[in-house]
């Protein structure tokens, strides 16, 4: 397999630490949390409020959505982007949101601290190429598809355009398997940890599209050495205008945050290898 | 599996047929040809003659290359259309390009008769969207990873927008077989002729991205019911700038278009009840 | 990829022909017809009158049934062999049906005059030394995980033990598309044709799984450039007690005979450099 | 998705617990270790030494080895298993092997502590049925394409004819990534603890295929609550016969097991829901 030239170790020996606000990704276990879509003002302050309370560092809202059924929500666009931002700003939380069309990436940055590029424009290389020109950190979802190989190629257009300031995440890629919404392939986390020096975070909730099984996965991630977690939280699940089947309760997230903040430690404590020698 | 409703035939008893110049799609055999890219005025011109003398009915050439790698020859872009049109002129062919930015669909549409979107934007819903808003044919590939309801529902995206003209385009999906550069969908052709009143064409280059398989897999294309096909091809593969190892070279193509056309003649005969009754 | 040798085309030059009676496979073209399952004395007599009737030249019938619930019909074991053998001496025609346990290949082969070896034990390498050690032909089918090249493999084994009659059968691999039953995989029939010297067949009918796609497949494989078709028929295919939705009734088979002969014609045609040089 | 009734945790509310001297699988947390294949006398009981010194609690090694090659080592067969037996012995640990042949059942069961059904043997049904006749302890691994249905039904089969004492396997899934030799499923693995009563262990070495990724998917699996873990461990890997890149030295071993004992821990203070309620 050949690793690409920015995104490979070789040009940076250190690991990539993105600083925004008050946390460092790369050195902070990162925790982004919210609602798949924004769906008005008061949910995603109630969801902001909530996940702050909790823990979670970075908040997630959608207000552009890519849907495979043109019937189904597209979000909220632009006001979407607004009830995000006033969200965040209340909580003190920085945001991040997805940019589906290269028309679009000079607005949202306006709005977002964190451009998220989709799985399913994982390939979408002009838009690549456009957040690549921002200086805005990118979230960089694996397209359900995609090998690591092609994924960190899509990392490589972005830095090659003079944005170092990029984030990989897994959210599972599409299998045999169906009873699961994707497959997460946590060795591929493992593996591309040992590629690249960039952080790599992982979505359990697209990964599963099951809530009961978030929890569990969530940990696992932790052990594989990840460098943060994005969950989706909404505060009333059975009322979500998208993927309701998969988004935990400010109840069920508090507590699994505990779990997430013990699993670390342990994490922690085993890289050190004073402790327990790898 | 839900068929979407314009996509289905439920909106329409007939089958779709797109007039342009002297060939109407859907009714005559669809023969697209042509290099992977535009390299040069000379080399598509000169494939244009090939394909046009062979019997190609409609002409080929990307301006605008999605690439795995950033460091991948990306196109001509302008210029690969100026040249592609200036060759389409030349033989007296309708030319079918690749756009890949919602920014290009306006100037792609000056040039192209059909607008190609790519399998790896297959879910670019905004590009969809986009080229919905013309009334140009678009030539919608399947995603190597795409189940067949989720490619309905990509064409569903643009005949939604009032754009009737939809071709779509089996290319291989991406499945366990390596051997192969993707597994020719032949299953997929005959189901989606019984859901939808839309012209369905197979591109064999694309699914072996192996030369000696693709005469005998656009044979099998034809037997399973697509109403056309579209290959690469190449005055001189060897020097090829991407591709180079699944596209045919003149003598080649001109030789397959000769089993293409008997295999047509059989498959006619058969759709004939009269002769042979399903 | 690595191809093993006795199964590569280095250790034969000329293509092996199989003589069952008055049918030589790799040169006469093999059509295999008859139930799923062999489910009284009357069900496959009623079959094997109707497939011979058709024009098919094998009678199939599976007496040991590898099914995914152990709730579900197991066959009827050897009553079925023995109905099954009477139904073939009744009509003239050479029986196959599978066999799933080295301790019955012995038993199966008093009986079947073609062993066949299911998907599932496909890498059942107990099993394939075994059926190596006998003379009888031997049927392998394609597992539907299966790489070319672990298939080769497969039949190496029978090879390596002295048997050289093995005919490879294509029946779908698994993939991410759900709604065909499997994914008939034509481009691999083409390549393995390129590789060895053994007869390559197709069932389309575990390969789509839905009677509506059979002939369309069945005409591709032809074009593919296959050696013969297993194809499920039924006297009934509402009533049969395992695969129901894709077992063609005898009226159906009788039609698609005269389109599976007409497009052999064709193949035969074109195979005929004089006619269409490749 | 249909659980099979035994299977299910329907037949059972109480979680299976299967004791084996003085081990109690499904209470205690199982860690078999040892070599691919066994390849000499003196090569297992090396590795034996070395995994029981570390904390193993269960042998594992090869004697009758399905390999995709018929001109791979095949394993030593009835003597693999005297070595087995007689290494285990001497540093009293319970051993385990896999039966590739119904033939072999009565035999290998001889030897054996439990039984190993492969992954390309999860659907030999045949087999399922014979080792269900016995009451030896059984590991069914899951097939390399098998759904959680399918993996879930091969395990009714063998507590369908009596034997209650089956231990499920996750090992990998066959996917679009080949950087890894399989896809670790642990999702899979957090979904069937919650559908069945049964066991659930984790096979990182087979899933991966690399030695640096074990370490890291044994601790995910622990988070992902599996109930022990089989892992390939070898005097020497550099010189072993059989998957060589995917075994662990004695000393990489001896470092995971504290790492593995740790995770234990934090597992079980998270499954008291005094200490994190989830």
């Amino acid at each position: 397999m050949k690793i690409p030239k920015l995104t490979g170790t070789l040009s940076n020996k250190i690991k990539t630490q993105i600083k925004i606000n008050d946390i460092t990704i790369g050195r902070d276990f990162l925790v982004i949390a919210g609602p798949c879509s924004v769906e008005s003002e008061e949910q995603i302050l109630s969801a902001a409020k909530a996940v702050k309370a909790a823990g979670a560092n970075m908040l997630r809202g959608g207000a552009y959505k890519p849907r495979s059924s043109p019937y189904s929500f597209q979000g909220l666009g632009r006001y979407g982007l607004e009830y995000l931002k006033k969200a965040g700003q209340a909580v003190d939380l920085p945001i991040i949101t997805e940019v589906i069309d290269t028309r679009d990436v000079y607005l949202v940055s306006e709005y977002a601290d964190v451009l998220q590029i989709g799985a399913r424009n994982m390939q979408n290389f002009s838009l690549l190429v456009e957040v690549g020109k921002t200086k805005k950190p990118v979230l960089l979802k694996r397209g359900l598809y995609a090998t690591i190989e092609e994924w960190l190629n899509c990392a490589e257009y972005i830095l090659k355009e003079g944005n170092p300031n990029v984030i990989l995440c897994e959210r599972g890629i599409r299998t045999i398997e169906t009873y699961t919404r994707n497959t997460l392939d946590l060795s591929a986390v493992a593996a591309v940890k040992r590629m690249t020096h960039l952080p790599v975070i992982v979505d359990p909730s697209h990964a599963t599209g099951r809530v009961e099984l978030i929890g569990d996965m969530s940990l696992s991630s932790i052990m594989a050495g990840c460098d943060g977690l994005e969950i989706e939280v909404h505060p009333c699940p059975g009322k979500a205008l998208s993927d309701a089947e998969q988004q935990l309760d400010p109840e069920q997230f508090k507590k699994l945050m505990r779990r997430i903040n013990l699993t670390r430690e342990l994490r922690n404590l085993l890289e050190d290898n004073e402790i327990c020698p790898e």
